[in-house]
């Protein structure tokens, strides 16, 4: 699976090439696949936009693009492989009769039609009527979206309808990039290449688990989709369950797409329902207020520009996650996600069962209990806390609590880490749907989420202000100190 | 239990005080703890040996022992404390009527009198004698002594019964200096204070462990010692069955040494019993013939200063040992120690189980166990061997052994790392026998090994030759080869 030659060129159609998505993103990432040798040598990328460009201009617009997003100088001799590959096509997306337009540039016989829908889900539409038209897909063409699919079960549903019109399941790709980075696969290995980990990996040595996605950020400028959406859709239902299935799933039978999207999925149906009548005692909403994060002064959520200072939405959410299988039982896991906090910070805490027995008194009351930290963000890797004792003759022993390190940037210093948007849309180019989402999956996950949503708007839950520059309200903490724990600090 | 005044003074008596235990080992350390401050201000050092020194020659005496075997200068400021607590008594120890010149130097009213037998065993019956017969012990008085403590069970029963007619149990001090080294120590630490480990510590994880204690060095000018005594007697009775119970033994109640002593008796007793039927099965002898070691070449055993050509004495010897009990039921402990190894070289190695199934057959056709790797020589160290995922972006998941480092010496860098000597002495000084042997355990241990030495001569089985500078005989790869596992490279 290593060698290129072993994979199809594809013809990668970006629909919205000369959008945000598209100019911020997809070609730098492309840019950086071809800087590494990773995109077949007759792969083609072939802009489509509304606008009157052609493919000298729309190359252009792609060398400006990296330069204003790309970290580094552009290496000439790349860029004129990379701008090679590239082509425009002007098509009004809204028009099914333009679509035929494709037919000049796709070569479907020798190539794989790669679909990227970089644009808003209203066009889905009209762009499966057009290319179901003009009869350019066959069975091994493939299509890739990106969240938002939906903001509730229903729409999720209206815009998976939309595509399963003309794609089957298996040739979907959406994009969720928490599961490109390297942190989150790596929980695979540790979990089910480990006898340490893999042994200990259940309820019986296993006291609960902390799953924490902090920005510091605000709204930056979007507060009206923002407003509509709130943490809790456009945070948690993705990034924060994709994370909870990785982390919680049975061991998969192998690491096909089929195996795993089944285990993540009967994962999601295991969750507990929340309701009406334990969305109080089980989370916790918030919104934040004037503060300050890293000495500097930020306005409240209410302050922001083009803020509707009536806004319930919430900009914080913690929940206690029960799971209703026989794994779990017993294990709570602890979600909180908000924005404007005291700094970015994706991490997941496994924090292992106290010994039934102290015989180290002298040295700590209480032994910590063992710790095994996954940072996502803003570094990778992964911490083992164990205790030691204390190098010493004074005394027969003293304790301390070490950090096993293992941080990727250090152990693996050679190995380049890419970043997750850019593994995602090499396997798409290589049809692997592991790492995607499967439709079952997110509306699960939607059902889920949607229960909780409409318990809020039964009970007329308020969000609880908290300061901008701290890790939600006080309620927050004391979800978990009514269960005698505490988040990780 | 820090502060020295919390332990009384102690009138330190070293019999055989110009021999070379005293002036290599004992002087140094004592040095060693003067200069950190811990011996208590009233302690004093009170050298007894029948040469015809006075107290002044006995200092001059320790200053060229300091000069000739610490690593570093002296300090002139520790040195003026140090030499002041020195004094030198002049008794032939084979003269009961002369003990009674201890009661010039000796104050046992306020101070604990600890004596250090640092001379021959066929010497202790006349220092048990004279100090009875003197009248000077008291129930605070200490003994403390080092091995051999007999070659075999009934002379190591003769000498414990001589000591037993003047001292408690608990008065007796049996040094063995691998139990004050930090590892060890850190093995109570490792096991009984993190979960990760005490509940993965037994046959359900466990696939087998591993004890090497390799020594690059030969006789070294010993050989008629040596050859009465082999390396099972030499080494394996004592150091690698202290490493076996600590690595083993079901977990103490504390740290008192009443319960870590009943411990690993009852580990000893547990020792499958190794007889004339099962010794070829389960041991190996060997006996080194000339070789190279470090590029350097070396004789072989028969070739050494002083060699008996026809000795079958073992320099080296490898063990299977199982262990009925419930914990280690399945479990086999491989244990070998050697003279004229490839390197100076001691560890324990704890193999976890093979995962029951493998679901990165594309990385690993048979994916590499976890290990946990207890390092006491060269350096002392813990590593944790598990299995990551290689940062990349090509292909999905690949597999790497990584190591979790905890290296005493780096982690700990500010705290100064004592010897074992130095420990024990301290703990003898302040009367905690913890890390010290108890008469049953020591029995025990030559019961178990007695029986390995009554079946080898039973079956008069010959040595196996193995070149200098190898890890033993072709026989001791066979050994675990047998059970389809290898010892740790």
């Amino acid at each position: 699976m290593t060698r290129n030659d072993y994979f199809k060129p594809c013809d990668l159609v970006i629909y919205g090439a000369l959008g945000d998505l598209s100019k911020r993103k997809l070609l730098i990432s492309l840019y950086r696949l071809e800087k590494h040798d990773l995109l077949e040598a007759d792969t083609r990328i072939i802009g489509v936009d509304r606008l009157d460009e052609t493919s000298t201009s729309f190359i252009e617009i792609a060398q400006q693009s990296l330069q204003a997003f790309l970290n580094h100088e552009i290496d000439q001799n790349i860029w004129q492989r990379f701008s090679q590959r590239l082509s425009y096509l002007k098509i009004d997306l809204t028009q099914p009769e333009q679509y035929h337009l494709l037919h000049s540039v796709v070569d479907a016989s020798s190539r794989v039609m790669v679909n990227y829908f970089a644009v808003s889900p209203f066009l889905f539409k009209n762009i499966c009527k057009g290319l179901q038209s003009c009869g350019i897909l066959n069975a091994e063409s493939r299509m890739v979206m990106e969240k938002p699919i939906g903001y509730d079960l229903k729409s999720s549903k209206e815009i998976n309808d939309v595509v399963a019109d003309v794609f089957h399941e298996d040739q979907v790709y959406r994009i969720d990039h928490y599961l490109g980075k390297e942190t989150v696969l790596n929980l695979l290995a540790l979990r089910f290449a480990n006898s340490l980990f893999y042994t200990s990996w259940n309820h019986n040595t296993i006291d609960h688990i902390q799953i924490t996605v902090g920005e510091d950020i605000g709204i930056e400028g979007r507060w009206d989709y923002f407003d509509k959406t709130g943490q809790l859709r456009d945070m948690l239902q993705n990034h924060l369950l994709q994370i909870l299935t990785f982390v919680t799933m049975e061991p998969p039978a192998d690491l096909s797409a089929e195996s795993i999207h089944m285990e993540k999925i009967k994962l999601l149906k295991a969750l507990r329902p929340i309701t009406y009548l334990n969305v109080e005692e089980k989370t916790v909403r918030g919104q934040y207020t004037a503060g300050y994060i890293k000495g500097q002064s930020v306005p409240g959520y209410l302050e922001e520009e083009g803020a509707n200072t009536n806004s319930t939405t919430e900009s914080f959410v913690a929940i206690r996650v029960d799971i209703d299988n026989w794994r779990w039982s017993g294990v709570p896991v602890y979600m909180r996600s908000g924005k404007r906090m005291p700094n970015k910070r994706t991490e997941i805490v496994i924090n292992f069962k106290n010994l039934p027995h102290n015989i180290f008194k002298d040295s700590f009351h209480e032994l910590p209990a063992n710790k095994l930290v996954i940072h996502l963000q803003p570094n990778e890797g992964v911490d083992v806390m164990v205790l030691n004792k204390i190098p010493g003759i004074d005394g027969l022993i003293k304790l301390q609590q070490t950090k096993l390190d293992l941080s990727f940037s250090e152990t693996f210093k050679k190995s380049r880490i890419f970043g997750g948007y850019e593994k995602l849309i090499l396997e798409a180019l290589r049809g692997n749907n592991t790492l995607f989402l499967s439709r079952e999956e997110i509306e699960q996950a939607w059902t889920w989420v949607d229960s909780i949503q409409e318990a809020w708007q039964h009970n007329h839950t308020p969000p609880k202000p908290y300061p901008a520059g701290n890790w939600g309200p006080v309620a927050s903490v004391a979800l978990l100190a009514r269960d005698g724990r505490a988040w990780e600090e």
